[in-house]
This record gives structure tokens, sequence and C-alpha cells, in this order.
């Protein structure tokens, strides 16, 4: 990967290097907001195509995505030693045809919960950014 | 640890075990409004007395916790091969004493980013809650 800006404190990742990071883990954290509240979730996910599918069981966080489809969404991880985040602000909404679903991919991930009713949701970004920090120790 | 209830899905945390699990790492996500927009940024964090502790260089995450109070957290790792996820919301307040700073060990915490120049946060947790998932795979 190439480093298109780097400041005193951690380099700043391109838009290609974001997604590259995303694809390279499956579990990422997902916030909504919930009237004067913010709700905030672990989230299996995947990307195609830069965008994000997650699927969830029916509940409060469906509902909440139906209110307030505005979402912040954080993956981070490791490479070479240093740790990566990639934030992604979007629009959460629900897939509603077999075919947005099948071709997303999004019935072959694995889940941290199993369940057999699911709702599958797609972001589609509005803005992509991503850090990579020095070694720490 | 013990667990005091379970569901289909995952276990619930009771909130000694969503305390002792925070304790185990040092990584987690702290979830700010800003306006009609969430932040969703990365922090290095640490407990004390059922509190919690980060700190940030100045910019646009302290002005936003000032605005905007009430955050959520999340933090989450794995324990005998199994994923835990803890979600912590409550008011976060700067720490204006060295007195306080001093007592919270915030100093002694690697940081992400090295800086100089620090904002010490205090999150007062409202609500606490973790849940253990089952193994995927």
């Amino acid at each position: 990967m190439t480093t298109t800006r780097s400041t005193d404190l951690a380099e700043v990742l391109s838009e290609a290097e974001c997604w590259e990071a995303l694809a390279s883990v499956d579990l990422g954290r997902l916030a909504v907001r919930a009237g004067d509240d913010i709700d905030l979730f672990p989230v299996n996910y995947l990307v195609t195509d830069r965008l994000l599918y997650f699927r969830t069981a029916p509940g409060t966080k469906m509902i909440e995505l139906t209110a307030e489809p505005r979402v912040a969404f954080e993956a981070d991880g490791l490479l070479a030693g240093r740790r990566w985040s990639v934030t992604l602000k979007g629009i959460a909404q629900r897939l509603s045809s077999d075919a947005e679903i099948g071709d997303s991919g999004i019935q072959r991930l694995r889940s941290l919960e199993p369940s057999t009713k699911w709702n599958y949701v797609r972001v589609t970004p509005s803005a992509v950014t991503g850090r990579r920090f020095r070694p720490t120790r």
C-alpha cells in the first residue's frame, strides 16, 4: 500500500487503502442514532464494490436504522505491526430484493450470532477516512 | 467468569463481567454526536473504579465532546476463543485538576498517537452492557 499524506501523528490512508483495509477484516462497529442517544454495536460485515453490507436480526438495531439511517461505522486491525482504523459514514438501507441480497454476497458472511431470520442492510458511504498509526512499542 | 443470563444467540454479561472484560484490553471506539452526524474514533483507554478514562489531542473530538457530552463506547476482544463485546453509555467530562488526572492513572496509558498536549477525559457511565458470543467456527 502507498500512503498519500502523513502527519506527525499518523498516516492518512487514501480511499483505496481504506477499502483494502476494510476488506481485510470482517468485524466492525456500527453507531446509530436513537433519539438523543447513540447506540454502538459490533457487526460482521463485508465490502463489495465500495459498499458495506451487514445483516441483523429483527429488533432494536433495525428499528433505529429505519428511523435514523445516517450511520457511522469503524473497523480497525493490524498490518505489519501497525494499527489502522477506517471510519465510514453513510446511509443504511435494508435490502428488499432477493437479487440485491444475492449479488452482495452477504449470505455467505459468518456471523457472531447465528440466526435464521435476517435483515440484510447496505450502507452507501458518503465519506470514508482512515489512518495508520505509528508503532507504539 | 460466571454468566448471569443466556439467550439463544449470546450470553449476557453481568456488570462485573463487563468491567472485567473492559479492563482486559486497552483499545475501544468512542461514538460522539456532532450535530446530526455521528463521529466514531478508536481510543486507547483504561478503567479505574468503574470509570472510563481516555486522552485526546486538542481538536475536533474534544470540541464535539464539549458540545455533546453523551457518548457511547464499545470494546471487544477474545476470551477462551469466544468474542465478547461491551458497550458503555455515559457522560464525557474533561479532567481539570492535576489530582484527578494523577489518580486516574491515565498518564501511564500507551497511546496510538504520541503527543505532548493532552486533554484527559473521564466517562461516567449511565449504562454498561455486554455479551459473549457463541463460537462461530
